[in-house]
Formats: C-alpha cells, structure tokens, sequence
C-alpha cells in the first residue's frame, strides 16, 4: 500500500471527519501549528458573535443571569473534565495557566507542611519554572525551594524531600511525552505530591487524572482545545483535597456568596474557591463554542489519530530522500510523545519560513527546531503527507537558501 | 428655566453627543447600568469580529505578528493611561483587578520593608479586602497584616506603621467619593505607600496620579471603559518604583525576552514586568475598540458631565412629589461623589425590578440601594430626567408591590 492509498484509507475511516467540517479553515493552507494556536470552528464564532451582538448589546447587564456568564467558570471546566479522565466538579476554567499553577503550586506547599521542595525538570516549559521560582523567592528559602533534574534523572529521583513534583507532560520543545503513571506512583510513593501541566496534552492525549490519582493539574485551552488565542487556562484538583486548599488569591468570585458582599472572606466549598476575579466573557464564549466540537468525542479517539497522523508522517519522512539532513527529536516510540514531531534542522528557522510559504505552517522553536503539531480535531492524514511533500521540495530545491526566508522576526 | 428645557440645553451643547452615537444602545432603554457593565460601541463589536473572523480564522498564529496581538496589554495601557493622568509606559492592562491588587499589595510590602500593615477601609469594595487578608494570611502576621478602619476614621488616621494604604476611590455601594489629594499625602507624609483602586473611578473622573505622586492603582475595564463583560483589569504604578519592584507571579510573558525560552527569569524592565501568562486577545480586542471612543475626550470633560448628570438627576427627584421615601445616600455635594447615585427604599428591590420593567436599567444592592449610574460617554440628560419620571410613577402607583416584582433572583 503506497503512503497516499493509506492516508486516503485512513481519512476515508476517520470518526473526526466529520468534525472538521465545523473549522474555518484559511483556503490552500495545512495548519500544522494547532500546538500554537488551535484553528477557529464555526460554533467558536457564533458564540462569540451572540455573545457580543445580542447579549452584550441588547440584554447588557442582564446577561449575567439570563445567559448564566456567571457560572462559566465551571460549566467549561466541566466540560474540559471528560478530556482529562476527571469529574465534572474537579475542573475550573479561569486565568492563565501561569496564574492557576501559582495557586495550585501553594496549595501544594501548604498541603505538605513537612516539605519545601518543589521539583521540575530542567527544560520544563520555562513560565513553569519561573512561577515555582518567583513563589520560592517571595516566600523564603525556609518555605519554599525549586530544585530541577534532567528529564533522565527524573526517573530515579528521590522525591522524598519533595512537597510536589511539577512537570509538563508533553515537553514543548520535542514533544516528548512524560509516563504520567509510573513519575505520578513513585513521587507519591514518596509522599510528593504531583502536579501535572497538561497544555500540550489536553485534546490530544488519553489522560485519567482520577484514576491515575493525580493531586493537581493545570492547562491552557488554546492549544487543542482551540480556544481562540489566549484563551483562558484550567485548573484541576483531585476532589480528596478540595476541602484543605485554600486560594492564595482570595478575590470575590471565590467566594462562597458573592453578591452578599460580606467583609470577610469565606471560600466557596466546591472547586469555585480557586477564583478570584471576573473572568472575560467574550473570551470564554468562544471556548465555550470550541469546547461543543468535543461532544461525543472520547479522548482515546483523538489519542489514537494522533498518534496514526504522526506515524504516517514520520513513515512518509523516512521514505523521501532529502530529509535526511533532518534530526528528529521526538521519540519515535508513539506512546513517548505527544502529538507533535520536532525535527532540527541547521537552517531550521528558513526551512519554516519556507514551509509557510508553500503554505504549510509550522514553527519554529530556538535554536534550530521545526515543530509540525498535529490537532486531530481538523488535520488530514493526507495533510500530513502534503507536509512531507513540502519539507521535502524545501530541501531538494534548497528554499531554505532564499533570502527572504533568512531573516528572523520575532516568533510566537 | 424648566428640567425638560435644561436638560435639552445640556444636551444641545453636550461635546459628547457624537460619542454617543458610536454605542449600541438597545432601543427605548435608558441604561443605568454602565457603572457595572458598559455598553457595547461599535469599534469594539468590529474589533471583535475583526480579531475573531479575520485575524484568528485567516491568519492563525502569524497573528501574533501581524496585528501584533503581543503588544496589546502595554498598548491598551497607553491608551489607558491619559484618562487617569499617568504616562503611557505606567499602565498595564492585563488579568484581572484583584489579580492586579494582588501583585501590587506584594510590591508594597516589598518595598516598605520596615512596615507589614495594610490599611484599609472596613466597607471597602470586598474583593480588595479579600485579597489583602488572603495575602496577609498566606504570608503570615510577621510579614503581613490587614486591618481596616471606618472612611471617616480615615482622614485623622495614624499611618506611622502603615507599609501601603488601599482604598478604593468611589465607593460601590454609596458613590462617595474619597479626597484622592489629600489622603494621599497625608498617608505618605508618614511613610506609607498608597494603592487606589479605580473600578468607579476611570472614564468618568478627572484623575491626576502621576501629579499627585500616587504610588500604584489598579482598575478593571468593564464598566465605564466599555470593554465588555469581564474586560480585563490594569494596574498602575508610578515609575520611580519600577526598577525595584518585582512580579510575585513571574510568567513567561513578564520576561525581558519571552521567546528565548531562558531556564532563568528575568524580569523586563519596563511595565511589562507584571505580565504573567497569555492574555484573552479577543477580550482585549472589543476594549481596544471601545477605548477608541475616547480619543480626543479629556477625563475633565468627562467628569464635567458626569458631574452635570447626577445634579440634575438629584435637582428631578426633589422636584418630584413621591421620592421623599427615598433615602439618597451619594454625597449631594458633586466633588464628593463619582458618577451614580444611590438611593435607599424599603422596597429597594421590586422598585429597581419594576423601574427596569419601564425601561429604565439600574441595580440594586443588598440591603435596600438602588444604583444609578451615569455613564458620560452615552447617556444624554434627558435619560436623566425619563428615569426620574419613572421613578416618580413607580413610587407613585406603588408599582414595586406588583407579586411580579418582589421575588428577588440572583444579582450581578
């Protein structure tokens, strides 16, 4: 069976075809950067279009009640929940994920008063590290303390001075994927809690944080979830800790009667103790939209066309005879890497610039990394051979050379 | 000189009378309301569309690029910053006000080492008391404590151990209105810093910070800056504590060079040090439309209508013969009173249902206020004067006692 006979095979079975049909997808254009900033779909707009024109402008400030805004924080948690093997009441939408892994960070320091440690890896998505960091700073060396080991090391680590153990699942960089079950029992085993940041994961991988018995996890909905851009993060706590946490950000949304407008602060009791402001809701309507493309979808589906798309694209890589210059990064094992392939490249930053060009958009990451993300909810298995097509004429044809590729701008 | 033909007059010479057509506004309503949810303008409801129909669905993740979306808080600061008299590099839009409340109460401690209390006022807006007693709480009574007096007790209040004062500058319950000038110097004549918060405050007062030599303020955007429901926050703080202040939530989009992915934080070193993590792009597109509107409107003729608004509101209702149930509880002299007035009535809430059930938006507030609130940009005078005379009717004809009216729902 030639590379085309099976991608054409393997969209003909998709049971996610039928969602991409709901995407606005821009003409002439592989969207290969979904790990970036997921693509809008149509309920995404609409939303944001009655949220706007009929609500904002007709109801004003009625709205709050007739449309229920006050209650999205939980409504979309809920609906997160399912995609990551969680209860409905054990996810929270608000912030970013800088601001939830602040709180949940400590929470975790306060919920294991022994210890003060709070371990990562080294080349953990950095705002991570810098959130661990800057808390650590603020509360004191006797309080708190970020200490990080290699992604190697972290497997034979000693957690037994750790308070929480604070990783990203999916590494940004090479799309490795961490064992979540075997770091989650050993750290606990240990008496460390752990706390998992699900961003490249949520939407593309298989996750049970409750069964798995996860302590805490957070996320960022723009990604796989498709969100729109900076759409708003989520937190996760595992409901046997909800009654200890306590938010360190304790504003009025988290209160247990807001509108009553008591001096003292008395946390609400269900997961709505983790907010603090009032939330954006144009924002959140749009997530509010994307999230209804996931209806019915099981995250074992979109795991298992992900996991299909990155194999037929590396396949179709290894048979092509100039991508040999190509270094992949991401483990070649499927079940070690999320839905991502990074190949390094020694003019990496063209080849991209390259690829956009020939309408195939990727990115790029420092210093010499092409990141192609694979969003099951709207890529084609026949994309990721146009991919292929491309990076290979790019490199036969030495694209990369052109001037207009060679000069970097700023990259998101 | 009748009402009608004085407020005609007003309206004929009214500067902001082609502002107004820029707003939405629902058809035979006279909306009250801005003090809690501003109405909808045009350049944000196509800013909006633009972002999510053009930007977002066409040009995915270059976007960040080309509309340069990475840019939006520090720009939509700027944008900010005349209407409270500070400079364009002081003002950061982003998260949320208690969010922001929190990061700067932290730099205040921080900064005033010798000193650990945070001074508030007791019916102080309570999400601002939340958050500093979170804070204080978290950080431990060495490091922190919050205590509150009354706001008459403020004026002759000993400040010697006081590290911050925040208040906030228009009280939501009661319009009052604070001596910005002269709490401010006294507070810091003996060593405090001071922190106000400028939720009632921006869009319609003639504030003057950077003069005045105000430490920091924070203020939300979704009231009278139009910006949509849950609009992000911003906070202020004065240059001269720039270098030395630091981010206790130290995301990724605070650093001085985000896309290098440095395993270290370092903070940048101009306003956007605060940033944390990736903000809502469609939420800071309808504020970035709806600030549009104030181009070329000076805060000082802003607050000369708000102040002509509510003394002709109050000249009505005491020309009316069924308002003498009513108690107002605004200060009656305009310099000490923000732009609503609040009125209390032992049927608070059926009058508010009934008088929105003529058309006529206000809210009300536990126990028994009802809010009107004047929102410069788009109400006209004689908006003044049909609330009045509906008000008169519903008092009149005891329509608050209609069954329909009494049984109170959740309030926002």
């Amino acid at each position: 069976m030639t590379l085309a006979v099976r991608a054409a095979a393997l969209d003909a079975d998709d049971p996610l075809a039928v969602v991409r049909d709901r995407f606005l997808l821009p003409d002439a254009t592989v969207y290969l950067d979904g790990n970036s900033l997921g693509a809008l779909c149509r309920p995404a707009r609409d939303r944001v279009r009655d949220t706007v024109e009929r609500a904002w402008q007709q109801e004003l400030i009625s709205s709050w009640n007739s449309h229920d805004w006050i209650s999205l924080p939980e409504r979309l948690g809920a609906r997160i929940a399912p995609l990551i093997g969680a209860a409905a009441d054990e996810v929270l939408v608000a912030d970013t994920l800088s601001t939830n892994l602040f709180k949940l960070l400590a929470v975790a320091l306060a919920l294991n008063p022994g210890r003060r440690v709070i371990l990562s890896q080294s080349d953990n998505f950095p705002t991570d590290n810098y959130i661990a960091a800057g808390l650590a700073q603020w509360l004191g060396g006797k309080r708190a303390e970020l200490r990080t080991v290699t992604a190697e090391a972290l497997a034979a680590a000693d957690f037994s001075e750790v308070a929480v153990l604070s990783l990203t699942h999916v590494n940004f960089r090479t799309g490795a994927m961490h064992d979540m079950t075997a770091l989650t029992r050993r750290a606990q085993s240990q008496g460390a809690l752990v706390l998992w940041d699900l961003a490249h994961s949520v939407g593309v991988c298989d996750l049970a944080l409750d069964a798995l018995g996860v302590d805490m996890a957070v996320g960022c909905t723009y990604k796989y979830l498709n969100g729109g851009p900076g759409a708003p993060g989520f937190l996760y706590l595992n409901r046997r800790h909800l009654a200890a946490a306590e938010n360190p950000i304790a504003g009025w949304m988290g209160h247990r009667d807001r509108f009553a407008f008591a001096p003292d602060y008395q946390g609400a009791t269900d997961i709505r103790k983790f907010l603090t402001g009032t939330q954006c809701i144009v924002g959140m309507a749009a997530l509010e939209g994307a999230l209804t493309c996931f209806d019915g979808v099981a995250a074992s589906t979109l795991r298992a066309k992900s996991e299909a798309l990155t194999v037929l694209f590396l396949d179709a890589l290894s048979a092509q005879p100039h991508t040999s210059t190509l270094v992949c990064i991401t483990p070649l094992d499927p079940a070690r890497r999320g839905s991502q392939i990074c190949l390094r490249h020694p003019h990496a930053y063209a080849v991209a610039q390259a690829l956009i060009a020939e309408g195939v958009v990727v990115d790029f990451r420092d210093p010499d990394i092409i990141r192609f993300g694979f969003a099951p909810m709207y890529t084609r298995f026949v994309d990721a051979l146009v991919a292929v097509s491309a990076l290979e004429r790019v490199l036969g044809e030495r694209r990369y050379a052109a001037p207009e590729f060679a000069v970097r701008r700023a990259v998101t």
